[in-house]
């Protein structure tokens, strides 16, 4: 093992013992690690790198390549136990031959970025990664609602990048100002990337239609819920320009967190918390759209965990849940009375506003449930809105790039 | 309790003393269910149907849209605690009343289709939801990878249904005889649904570019992988339209089944197994394409399992693995060591064969491994071939209408 700058200190040593003991709890097989990697001193920090990684990581032309930004180094061949013959450290970089004479030279700032230690990591998630979500619930609504404006996010990086950001962040954010076109959302798309295409079209219209194939195209009241929950690939923020608003009585939006509402759950109700995070529900949307038939299904917990116990979606609609219920009968009952509880909660922290002409109203629809009170069209004033779902590999994409562009870090990526 | 038609067998107690033992182990809370639903005899079986199911899945034109086929029940008044006033049975059906007045009637068939027992259950997955998956090494692969007529996927359902049967059950199947034409495998696409779009386009054009975006638009030896997998929402199946084909030594495209290498792996290399299922990996792709710059991450293991134990996708690329590893130090190494393990069985296991011009080759990309030889381009023969994405979610919705459309089931949906 290297050891470049400074006699590791006692507190590493207690770092690396504790790794071993984890390692060996976790059950993990542990071969040759400690004589494995390099440690060397950045900006006051002592940071390790295992050999392997390192050179599976050889930024060189033969092993990364440019313009693909893409590793190339052919792994049939690959030296599992390779280890360095020469380090040589200057001020901004580190340069490693290796046994069989191949060389890498690592930028240390771009080492740093990239290193283990649990707090550089974190660093790397924030900046990088996802920005962190907060919750709300909706008496703090008018506070994270920002309100963003068209013409500022069609000519403007920063103005962009602020939008997303905050959708990102509370999962809603308001454009105003937006013309009174139905291809005016279209640029807007096209500022992030495209839109997600569902049977439902590219973009949508919502418009009370009689015989319709989906209750939102009523103008009775339309229940909390998420968008299309019976698509695996459930489209990921949900963009509605309101052409025309209501001049009746009703119309409004509900808007609640569904992420807030799950920890209220787990905090208060941990039964039900435990029957929406397990219990499988089949959503469902059978139909015809356009001449084309779909049937579409799918499985999944109204409230879904990643395996550290993070909520990753929300599903959740009424009319789209289907007739088949994909578990044991001595869990309908409990589940149903989960589910019961979930909309209450949804209801009594969501908040209520009515959108206007020029608005675009965007949410994260795995995140947010929404609805909308019952309203009444008359032949002067048919309600209508322009809908279009980007998904959220194309809103983070952007927003790293934007990151990027507008350097608001330091970082070598 | 309603008990119709016949008292219920010992059997059926035992299987309700099962139930409640199951459900207090799983510590689920348990309440008044025993007198909450309603078990009647279908063709021989008894089945039980919980009266809050039953209410919630009224068929009625108040409780249920025909045309959006949805459930509009206004579950801000549902009654949890509903009971039967009334039950009358007929030879195909089931009225009930209940102790509001309000009437719903259910076809038996509809019913028993929708019953809780396991056998049934295990029947509608199969007939509706996905149908089962079965994996193959490479000395299998001339046996598995049917051949389908182009012309037949678009004149005939039953020729689209047997394609798409084949490639959900064995991640891969041949279409052949198809025109010379870039728009060619639009038609294919059309009748399925539409293309996953991704920062690569609607579609995609693979052939050599020297200062390229992505590594797969080389002529040298492109690794075992899976297309995309720094995508959450991975794109599904891969069609890849050979236009041109090399006329050079190489250009081989190898195939292997994941699930078959995942099973191998998890049988006889379970400390590897761990490692791949459990460690997070970052996926990655930076670049412009088209003049649009994107930066994708996304993190997961290799092997991605349900929390039934399932496997739901791998992921596998060695260009589009990222350099930040997004775990900890100990775990480097040895996930390095399962990492080759994986890409050798791959290899153990691939099938190797060349497609010819006409050919539209259709596989599993969140499911099987692809990769290609290395080939030499000349003036007069450039090899080309024309790429499209389509979702599971499409495919499954289109198997689904067709089989309900050719009617290969009797069953009521």
């Amino acid at each position: 093992m290297f050891v470049l700058n400074r006699v590791q200190s006692i507190n590493n040593i207690f770092r690396q013992v504790n790794l071993i003991k984890n390692a060996l709890e976790n059950n993990y097989p542990l071969k040759r690690w400690l004589h494995d990697h390099l440690t060397l001193a950045i900006l006051g920090e002592n940071l390790s790198f295992p050999y392997v990684w390192l050179r599976d990581n050889c930024q060189c032309e033969m092993c990364f390549h440019q313009s693909a930004r893409s590793r190339i180094l052919d792994w049939s061949n690959f030296d599992l136990d390779v280890k360095p013959r020469d380090v040589v450290r200057d001020e901004n970089s580190l340069q490693v031959t290796w046994t069989d004479g191949h060389k890498s030279k690592f930028d240390l700032n771009w080492l740093k970025f990239r290193s283990f230690t649990a707090d550089n990591q974190q660093r790397y998630n924030e900046a990088i990664y996802k920005p962190k979500k907060i919750t709300w619930s909706g008496e703090q609504f008018q506070k994270i609602c920002t309100k963003h404006e068209y013409d500022e996010i069609l000519n403007s990086d920063k103005g962009l990048y602020n939008w997303l950001l905050k959708l990102s962040t509370y999962g809603v954010a308001l454009i105003q100002n937006t013309p009174n076109s139905e291809t005016a959302i279209d640029s807007i798309v096209e500022r992030i990337g495209f839109t997600k295409r569902t049977h439902y079209g590219v973009k949508f219209i919502v418009q009370h239609v009689a015989n319709t194939s989906n209750v939102a195209y009523l103008s009775s009241n339309l229940q909390m819920h998420t968008d299309l929950p019976y698509y695996e690939y459930c489209p990921g923020a949900n963009l509605l320009h309101c052409l025309v608003q209501t001049k009746s009585l009703g119309g409004e939006n509900l808007l609640s967190d569904g992420h807030f509402i799950a920890e209220h759950i787990k905090e208060n109700y941990p039964d039900q918390y435990k029957l929406l995070t397990e219990v499988e529900v089949e959503w469902s949307d059978i139909g015809t759209e356009d001449k084309n038939d779909f049937f579409k299904l799918y499985r999944a917990p109204v409230i879904c965990l990643d395996k550290h116990g993070a909520v990753t979606r929300i599903n959740f609609s009424i009319p789209q849940r289907g007739s088949h219920f994909p578990g044991t009968i001595d869990m309908v009952k409990p589940w149903y009375e989960a589910h019961r509880l979930f909309l209450a909660l949804n209801h009594r922290f969501s908040a209520k506003f009515k959108t206007k002409e020029g608005d675009i109203l965007a949410f994260d629809n795995i995140r947010l449930l929404h609805g909308r009170n019952a309203y009444e069209d008359n032949n002067d004033n048919v309600r209508k809105l322009i809908g279009a779902y980007v998904d959220w590999d194309e809103i983070y994409s952007r927003l790293r790039c934007l990151k990027i562009k507008l350097k608001s870090e330091d970082t070598v990526y």
